[in-house]
């Protein structure tokens, strides 16, 4: 056991990265769900990405070839989708470019949690879910303990720590206070708003969002920054609603405004050793 | 022919029900249209429900069994997506769980509307179209008379009350003003906007949240509660806006904030016996 | 070479053709991608036309014979959807109504360009797409030159009067400024504003809302409305922003208000003869 210092996260650092993005404007090839994709296309725009929306079998390997990183997100999966996710990912794994998992609903059914499984085994740089889903896939991947059975953020940081260890992957857990890991460091942001879990999306749009960051970035410095610039934002955007309607909107407006002094202004990110 | 008293609708027991939705959360399993997921997402996490779009066959059954209730909604169909609807829909019905049927469109296409009278024959506790959709589906489902000269509330409320002795269903009309009726008790609502009707899926958006309120009470107070409380909330939005643009964000706004005292300010809803 | 004397756009006939379309509320068949659903929607509802999605193959025809217009747009293609836009094309050809055609990504896949070529030549009245799309198409069409290795607005504009020979169709290139030829006349656009480019799906909106001019004008009148109402629209629009983030339900807003006197003080539109 070491001591764990908790140190402030770079806020200058994260906010050099969301310059990179703006100056590299990263194609993002996303294969999400049809919920999430409009959220998903705006705020990858309003943060300086560039977006693109593709599934077909037959176009899919060739457009990852375009691409700078990938996210597969399972949300409203069907075989054919599957395949085309499957041959992307492996196109990305092949070129060496980065990809992002978003296991949705991991765990809600056996066919979602069986796909989830087999992609976590792909070689995801990052996998994003919130506390169910990370437990889920922990749990399911082969973690040595059964940890279905409880959903704090505690049982969610040691089923981050499992899953990282089975995927090599990043793992970001979101919830009340999001962590992500690779392992050997733990990160912890607090700064979200409990109004953005009333909006759909917002997750998977963390996702593409992670995306982004991942294609200038390695995986935990890409996490880190993800997580912080989007729940600033999300706190940014719900100071200005009186509601979750508008939330959308105001997300992106302050995502596309973020600079150092907003996230200074609303991140409460530490690190510590693990 | 019985003497026709119009009551008012109890504004406090719809109010209650709202609470009840809020209280229980209840899981909405939605297999729609691509163009009204958002929407409908948004507006069952709105008023307190949880909404989930799932509609592979591989997983469809499994996802019923975990969800408070179902709705059904044709608007962009497909085969793929009919057989997964008839599974979820069976399945439904044989846990003993609500479902709602929207059978957007029909009449428009031959194909539309053989699914639609497919559907409306497997038990919904709920039918929700606008006049067009019921007129069309109480004629094609067998109704004595051809109900297709014309679209006025009078027609529509004579074909509401054919289709609810044909399916047993509790059928719900929506247009200037709104109807629902098991055959026995008729409701018109009539607190809208025209302006709801320039913004797309709100139809459906309502639809979603006859589901949520349909896992929470039996149908015909559902179908009221549903009317009453997304009616208000809707002339509230509008009271908000100079446009169609802000309305769904508005409209989530005032779902959010829905309370006795908004239905009051907003709400004409009368119940007369049939 | 004639002398060109750029002259203004009659934007007093633009705004006729606007009510035309309020008065008339043409049906407009979208078969778009699922990005664009929503708002391609909305925007038709907005300037007063009627929207439906509808891409089955087994209703698709029949559909297509209820419409006054149809825009084909393959920015979330797969081949079942090819197979029913190929079939309500077909028909609408064959019924002498108007269609769009909107090739997004054209040239970023051989899929994508392949299904690009083949629907281009099908006859669109119009296509409208972004300058590196309409580049791609027509030199992936056969326009003499190669056509790959510049962006810039002149090339489109070459680009342009190539596919427009070699199609017959009106094409539309949108960027800085936008452009619209049918080989005789040149339009000239500038009115739009940046921020319109950092919120999803406004182009695809853009080529909704051409097919529904296309429904009650002719193809080089309905494509000089549609674009010279847009872009008005949205530097209105763009103006009450601070961010990309409210900038679609301010374009509704603004479509839903467009008059002539808007038109006057947001548009700047010229037409040349080539």
């Amino acid at each position: 056991m070491t001591l764990n210092h908790d140190t402030p996260v770079d806020l200058t650092h994260v906010a050099g990265l969301l310059t990179r993005v703006r100056e590299q404007k990263p194609l993002v090839h996303n294969i999400t769900n049809y919920v999430a994709m409009t959220l998903s296309a705006n705020v990858l725009l309003a943060i300086g990405a560039s977006p693109a929306m593709v599934h077909a079998v037959e176009e899919v390997e060739a457009f990852t070839a375009l691409s700078a990183s990938l996210v597969v997100n399972v949300g409203t999966l069907s075989p054919v989708w599957v395949d085309a996710m499957r041959l992307a990912v492996k196109r990305s794994v092949a070129l060496g470019k980065p990809w992002v998992l978003d296991p949705v609903g991991c765990g809600a059914t056996p066919y979602r949690t069986a796909v989830a499984v087999e992609f976590a085994a792909l070689g995801p740089a990052i996998i994003r879910g919130n506390a169910s889903e990370i437990v889920s896939l922990a749990g399911s991947s082969g973690a040595g303990k059964g940890v279905d059975s409880t959903l704090s953020s505690e049982a969610a940081v040691g089923a981050a720590r499992a899953l990282t260890e089975q995927t090599g992957a990043v793992i970001a857990v979101t919830g009340e206070i999001d962590y992500a890991t690779d392992g050997k460091t733990l990160l912890a942001i607090d700064s979200g708003h409990p109004l953005m879990t009333l909006s759909t999306a917002f997750g998977c749009g963390l996702s593409a969002v992670t995306a982004a960051f991942a294609a200038v970035a390695p995986p935990l410095s890409a996490a880190s920054a993800a997580l912080t610039v989007y729940a600033a934002a999300g706190r940014e955007a719900a100071g200005k609603c009186h509601g979750p309607g508008h939330l959308p909107a105001e997300l992106c407006d302050a995502l596309y405004a973020a600079d150092a002094r907003m996230l200074k202004r609303n991140a409460v990110a530490t690190s510590r050793v693990l």
